[in-house]
């Protein structure tokens, strides 16, 4: 058994409770690939609920694809309270760097909110990082580095930053790990990136005190369902995608 | 022909239209799953509109899964307009028991409209009847008695009580049925108690007259579906899925 | 090669970007037949990001299937900003009929914005031309003439009006198009109606200068989806609709 197949299998045993604040294209796609891993989705937005909501859960999701001002309250509430608490929040700014408003409201989520993990694709973390980046809506441009945005972002936030897309990177403040693998038709359907981002919650969340590793393992997990979807040569992207969410639930530890 | 046939028929001749207040995650196959039934979904949530659009429906079916303060206008708006002309009204208290809010929200709907069926799980239910009960998040823990909170909370709301779990259990004042068969995967995908929601609504939509009888008859019918598709031996939840949401247009009153 | 080839042609090059405030019940499968067909979706809802949203894309999409009022707020600041680039706007005026709240909308957005294309069923399009017309929830019910309320709505909007239904209709000041083909299974699934006008809006944020000929393309394009679907036979609903998706990115050009 790899060092990663622990991660999986503490998702599998302890099933996590993952509270997501999400956007309202992908959160059927969340919720479900939540539970066809093993863990427990739980979506929750109103700010009259999510500090309490949040307690019982493991980990906590913020995704910013349909931001609206009151998510942003609930997000800032449920982060608040899951900072206190000490379960980790994972971020995902969809579609930073495409409007001033995603872009401000990710900075103010890192900057007010303690964030273990940021996942997005590698336009996002450059925006976040700083840089001008390319985010044609909510897909990322041609970035030059990778790197060093990564590293300078994981520096600023002081979290963890995976950037996915062609390979995935993931990195905090002293290392940083190459995830290979998978199969470019992720891209050919919606909510590949807010699953991915889902993924590192539940496995986060079964393994808080190990979120570096936990992300890796999330990724590696993901890219290999993506690879033995591919392999099953389903036609069109409707039933690439199928595929790929029925290995969420195939893919044993000792698999990884 | 058995009893409950007629039920299944009169949804595919009526055609009731059944207006939903519900979640954004599983918005679209509640949506889809009364199409398939043969019955009309709308899905309409503004306080500026429901009262008209109720006016048009056969039942109003309200499912707190992502509740927001807006939504709770909205639905006692819709309720006491359903209630003032005699539109059956169902209530799925997603998550109630597992915040103060969901709760609370809940038993003021209980007690400020007239509903003719409640739609739980275990835990949810009993959170209803007073009673402490573990939900985590939208998902029920292990609850000792499932028949005493049902007729507690039917009497104290007036209204006919379904819980769904292992079996289903419907009771009403002085009736108690069980419904069995079914298919433990059931479990593995997300929605599967909303639409078992919508349901209800297609069928006491359909025969408002006898709500207790639609009721069993939309479990049964729904059990049936769970139970056709698992024999199909898809493989994982989303082919699982597709099958019981499949059924539902496949199977014909004389199966019941 | 006829003419409507190189309108899928232009959709697949130029993969314009198309920015959607849309329902809840169907924005993830327009987001993904946008996807599938070669375009790229954006769901932005927020007032505070709309405007800024839009000046990224080559379409806009506005859709009242669950419509609140921050959406129509949105809905205009982004329609005027777009109106101001010359980006067209197509209107999907779901529901209009059925309450006074859509009826209304829907003819405000007509008056106070420019809109390219308009598309509904028919009891839509002849109720926003002032006539009356029975929409069962979102559903049409009989209507007398098709032809007659279109051109009306054409006029009294300066917009091209498709009306979908057995038959399609394109009409703008001078001209009409029947669109024939298809399958009449395209009502037994829900968000039939939404793919179509995202269609409509890749096509004309491909051909901004042809909208005419583009939604004509559009609407051909996706019959010819809803046959080859229907001829492969699918059992149900959902294997139906997956097939007429999957569809979208098999069409080439040369097919149409």
């Amino acid at each position: 058994m790899s060092d990663l197949s622990q991660y999986l299998q503490r998702v599998r045993s302890s099933k996590p409770l993952v509270h997501h604040i999400t956007n309202v294209v992908t959160v059927s796609d969340c919720a479900n690939a939540t539970l066809f891993v093993g863990a427990l989705p739980v979506m929750a937005n109103s700010p009259l609920e999510v500090q309490e909501m949040v307690g019982l859960a493991q980990a906590l999701v913020l995704n910013i694809g349909t931001l609206h001002a009151e998510q942003i309250d609930a997000m800032l509430l449920a982060g608040r309270e899951a900072n206190r608490r000490g379960i980790p929040v994972i971020l995902d700014p969809v579609g930073a760097g495409a409007t001033t408003y995603r872009t401000g409201t990710a900075l103010r989520i890192l900057e007010e909110l303690l964030i273990a993990v940021v996942r997005g694709n590698a336009g996002e973390i450059a925006t976040l990082a700083g840089e001008k980046a390319e985010v044609r809506g909510v897909e990322s441009g041609e970035v030059a580095d990778t790197e060093g945005p990564a590293r300078t972002l994981s520096s600023t936030a002081g979290a963890i930053v995976a950037v996915t897309g062609q390979r995935d990177l993931v990195v905090d403040a002293d290392r940083a790990q190459w995830v290979t693998g998978g199969s470019p038709r992720m891209k050919t359907f919606v909510g590949s990136g807010c699953v991915a981002t889902s993924l590192i919650g539940c496995f986060v969340g079964a393994s808080p005190s190990e979120p570096y590793q936990a992300a890796i393992a999330a990724l590696t997990f993901y890219r290999l369902a993506a690879e033995r979807a591919a392999a099953l040569n389903p036609v069109g992207p409707v039933a690439y995608r199928d595929a790929v969410y029925t290995q969420l639930g195939l893919i044993e530890p000792e698999d990884l």
